[in-house]
């Protein structure tokens, strides 16, 4: 088995360097060429263009920001449709609107005749270097069944959700989760600390309990604590989500009151801030006034 | 040691349970006599009211629905407060406002010398069951520490948030979280339903990731198979704590965008099917309705 990776971000790159360890023949390609840096160290080889990466391989991964990064890095210039050969597998770990995914897998099975598997993870960067990354997978059961082994190198679970789109149907059901599980954690520390309490106890004492989680014990240390370097996300990739399964919602007519709360606050912070301001700081949003009460 | 329970409701029923197996010599009350037996098949002693377990007890339990069930149980005819002595504690399993609890502290030491901790809980039936609940607690740290090791017999985690409020403001911070929590878990099911994915292999497909937390793996499966019975807990006991919280958040100027709307959706299901329906009917609000694309 030959594989290829293209897409070595924040969460790319130490996906590719587990899967590389695992010992399997590895060929990566980047846009920023530099970033394939750890991933060659630990055994993968450069390639020279995504078609070249996708050239010969059975199995090649993406790990794309959105649904134009992957369809520049498939369907563009020297993308990996024209290196890629019947019967091979598309695993793409990227965030995609689950439409667009089918108009993706069905082109490339029309053009090339291979297959597409959608597979994108929770788990954030802690978990693709810890490999312990959840897949929600889409696609043709034999497809999935292939390439499972091999997305077991980088993740501690894979679940076949049904066919190509539903792995995207479920990470937007994840982000709906998630995203509006951040704001609340949010909430509950500013809600603590404007009422006299030391917020940073709440992770340990709600531990274990209902309201404990992954984002609880992360991120509200990092909110309070204000660190923001390196960023747990950009505000923009989680805006992005909550507004995809918002229009996903529309088109099913599925009301979605609570989330879409989440998918605002996430927005004034990318007006206030920037689409790059780390998504931890809508807990900044509502701090309070400085001297309010001294001046 | 000597103690009393007053309370013995859903989650007060195996509490007590739990500290009479651990043969601590215990008198239980509740206004309903016959929900006492549980407790004393596992080795309690009935008492004839609240006022006659206290008498003698060094720790008084209580585990009470509300702040009005908790001012009649202590300060009401024959209450606790007419039989407990200086110096004994009340530990306060109820989720009552951070004011009240303060009021009540103030006015049990004035009256009779005796200290309050206020200990609301997370956790459920089945944690109360279990014995894993998580106890959140406010009060002087001396007296904290006198009740602790027999908290333990009832709980997993004990920990002194501050003075007394601090644990009744602490869990109003876990119900933002749990409230908000179990409205965008039901938002997930029905947008995955909707979208034709199977929403019972959510909870297997987001563990560990993270979406996921108690409420996914226990609330979704019985919103989406509608097991009400027994019921996970009464609308109007979130509803309480999210407008509590809501208060508090008012006269400490704290925006809560998300959870106010998920307050909302708890109000339109206690508005839609009373008090009493089960909170996992959130879930029912956004049913499609009958024959939509049929008729």
């Amino acid at each position: 088995m030959t594989f290829a990776f293209v897409g070595l971000g924040l969460m790319g790159s130490p996906m590719a360097v587990r899967l590389a360890r695992a010992g399997h023949p590895l060929r990566v390609w980047n846009r920023t060429a530099a970033k394939c840096a750890a991933a060659v160290a630990a055994g993968a080889t450069q390639a020279a263009s995504a078609a070249d990466a996708a050239r010969g391989a059975d199995i090649v991964f993406l790990c794309l920001s959105d649904s134009r990064a992957v369809e520049a890095a498939v369907f563009g210039p020297e993308g990996v449709a024209e290196g890629i050969g019947a019967g091979a597998v598309v695993v793409d770990f990227s965030s995609v609107a689950p439409d667009a995914t089918r108009a993706f897998a069905a082109r490339l099975k029309a053009e090339r005749g291979a297959e597409w598997v959608d597979a994108p993870v929770s788990g954030g960067v802690a978990g693709a270097e810890a490999g312990t990354l959840a897949v929600m997978a889409g696609g043709d059961q034999a497809a999935c069944a292939r390439v499972e082994p091999y997305v077991k190198a980088m993740a501690a679970r894979f679940t076949r959700m049904g066919p190509v789109g539903a792995g995207q149907t479920t990470k937007l059901c994840n982000q709906v989760i998630v995203g509006s599980l951040m704001c609340v954690i949010a909430e509950a520390a500013r809600l603590a600390a404007n009422a006299g309490i030391d917020a940073l106890k709440l992770p340990e004492a709600l531990s274990g309990g209902w309201a404990d989680s992954k984002p609880l014990q992360i991120c509200l240390p990092r909110m309070v604590k204000a660190i923001h370097d390196p960023p747990l996300g950009a505000a923009w990739t989680m805006l992005k989500d909550l507004d995809a399964a918002r229009a996903l919602a529309q088109r099913t007519n599925t009301p979605l009151p609570v989330s879409a709360a989440a998918a605002e606050v996430f927005r004034t912070l990318c007006a206030r801030e920037g689409d790059e301001a780390d998504a931890l700081r809508i807990f900044a949003l509502s701090a309070p006034r400085q001297g309010e009460h001294g001046s």
